[in-house]
């Protein structure tokens, strides 16, 4: 993987501290691991010995029951990005539209399945808003096989109302254009309601909607994702994977993360309050920009005379024994940008004052 | 997935004996997971709140170690059978020839694809050798894109030489024809090194191996494997699926099977002793042809006279609390076939006396 897909999350590198890396370079829910999920996985350690349910049928039936969605109409994944790769590698695409900046995965996964990339560019003075009248305007006029998208996107954090992806999915479907849209964060808001997809893919043919466990139930280690698809689609997506791609302790987890309505609770507010703490903490930083968040992530806007480039930074914050994630890779942003998790008050409270303390040796530096 | 994927393993039905199905339907180390293993899994449990090492630096290390292979020519799955789909997704062969009865995940995978197959059939005549010279001559004559089989096979058990193998990879190069060797249960057999093509990669650009880690070391549930390929191979391999696809559990869990080499040999022992002692037992039986196993499975050819079909078996056998493996929806088999796991010389025994009472109940019903 070269440096232009590289991610967040790498707590592998040489060099952590004592007590491990502050990682702020990867999204996961500031609540850890349940203890409940934690529980249910060690308890089943010694059922590896046995393939996965192929049907997944315990863990099919819960996400059935807490999303109000057709159990025959969800596909199962490795993680979310899995389902990217076997979606294009079924679908085959020849033309992709990739709103940008966006996980760069969409364009990994469509380039792997030999797709030409469409890029979009979302405004930086626009706060980066998807403007889905131009969205519906290229879809009309530039013979795009699939539009994928994320709402909210990451690494803006910016989100599309409900109403908005139908209008997007009904005009696509008129030029027989699959829309895949990436709820991966969703979960993390307490008004889902008003931007899930969900519930329209039963009505729409060329709709899919991915939803990934990993974040919001801080499993990424151990990989849980579906997609909510229409039954064809659906069908060949199965077809383009081994039926054990969902491991047995995954599917464990995700029943008993589902079940665990406290903990989605207090992770919701969680996130609610301290995403907005953290914004204000960190707007009140000399030459950082943050943009609004609307989940547990936050892009920041440097300026570089006062900060140097987002690599600098990242290099000074890591010495500080904090990750924060460089975002100058993403298409559509550059080196004045990175972005950082929102973590509990104590930790995202250390992450401001590391900055404060490289703002004051700046300072030093310039004096 | 319809009867014709249908696999064994399946212990998730309804209806299991106190205590749980005796599973002979999957083939799995009879010695079970490792407690070195299993402590390892336990104790990563808190982990699993970081993204998996995308590099998997540490399993790649241990991997190259065992096996003396070069780490870069490495290519890590979730599982050996998502190795096969991401291979023909990202070469998109036209036209593959696979020798039957063989894994149906070739097929499948195939397919997926968009691959025509071209069946070779192995001779029951000849216990299902694989008749090297005439694989060589459809390759030679029939424009084939990409040849799989497994080494040993599975149901049927036959093994290729190594020297074989490169003759067929050697003839395939000619015609740009891709070689992909299954080598899933190599690993149970002391002499795995008349047989392996792993030390061929280098030298054959069109020669890919895959090796599962998932029966040999009994972690089907938590999923691992990995290929070997030539470099360019293996980069659009890597290209082709996601970075994250080896979950973090299993990373850890393939590092500490690796370093259990008391385990390996114990279990290359077990099975060499039981295989054949379960063999015997199998042969005393009326209407019972086991084929010689060289493995940790044997495939039975039943009378049906004397045993009804292999569904009937099955389902006799099922209502004693055993999974067996109805063969009849292999390509190139059909219903006198079924395929009996090795386990331990108790389980086998039970098995045997389970057969026994069946062919009792037989008698009875024809006097």
């Amino acid at each position: 993987m070269n440096d232009r897909f590289a991610h967040g999350g790498n707590v592998y590198d040489g060099g952590a501290p004592f007590g491990g890396w502050h990682d702020f370079s990867a999204n996961i829910n500031p609540l850890g691991l349940a203890p409940s999920v934690k529980d249910d996985i060690v308890s089943h350690v010694g059922d590896i010995i046995h393939y996965p349910d192929t049907t997944a049928a315990e863990l099919r039936a819960a996400i059935s029951s807490h999303y109000g969605i057709a159990a025959d109409s969800i596909v199962l994944g490795n993680g979310a990005a899995e389902l990217f790769y076997v979606l294009f590698h079924v679908m085959r695409p020849r033309r992709v539209l990739i709103p940008m900046p966006s996980f760069s995965e969409y364009e990994r996964a469509a380039l792997s399945a030999e797709a030409e990339i469409d890029w979009f560019t979302m405004s930086e003075e626009n706060q980066f808003a998807l403007d889905v009248d131009e969205l519906i305007h290229i879809i009309e006029t530039k013979n795009i096989d699939a539009v994928i998208f994320g709402n909210p996107n990451n690494p803006t954090g910016r989100l599309v109302k409900k109403g908005d992806v139908e209008k997007i999915a009904k005009v696509a479907a008129e030029y027989e254009t699959l829309v895949i849209v990436d709820e991966s964060f969703i979960d993390f808001r307490n008004d889902a309601d008003e931007y899930t997809a969900r519930e329209l893919v039963s009505s729409h043919e060329n709709l899919i909607v991915v939803e990934s466990m990993t974040k919001f139930y801080a499993i990424p280690g151990l990989r849980l994702g579906f997609a909510i698809a229409p039954s064809v689609i659906g069908a060949r997506m199965d077809e383009g994977k081994d039926p054990w791609n969902v491991n047995l302790l995954a599917q464990h987890a995700g029943v008993a993360a589902l079940a665990d309505t406290a903990y989605q609770e207090q992770a919701r507010d969680v996130v609610a309050r301290e995403k907005d703490a953290l914004y204000e903490m960190l707007g009140a930083l000399d030459g950082i920009e943050p943009f609004e968040p609307s989940v547990n992530f936050i892009l920041l806007r440097l300026d570089k005379k006062l900060w140097g480039t987002s690599e600098k930074l990242c290099v000074k914050m890591k010495g500080k024994g904090f990750l924060i994630r460089d975002c100058a890779n993403y298409v559509g942003l550059d080196e004045r940008f990175v972005r950082v998790a929102v973590k509990t008050r104590e930790e995202n409270e250390a992450l401001v004052d590391a900055l404060k303390s490289i703002a004051q040796g700046n300072d030093k530096t310039i004096s």
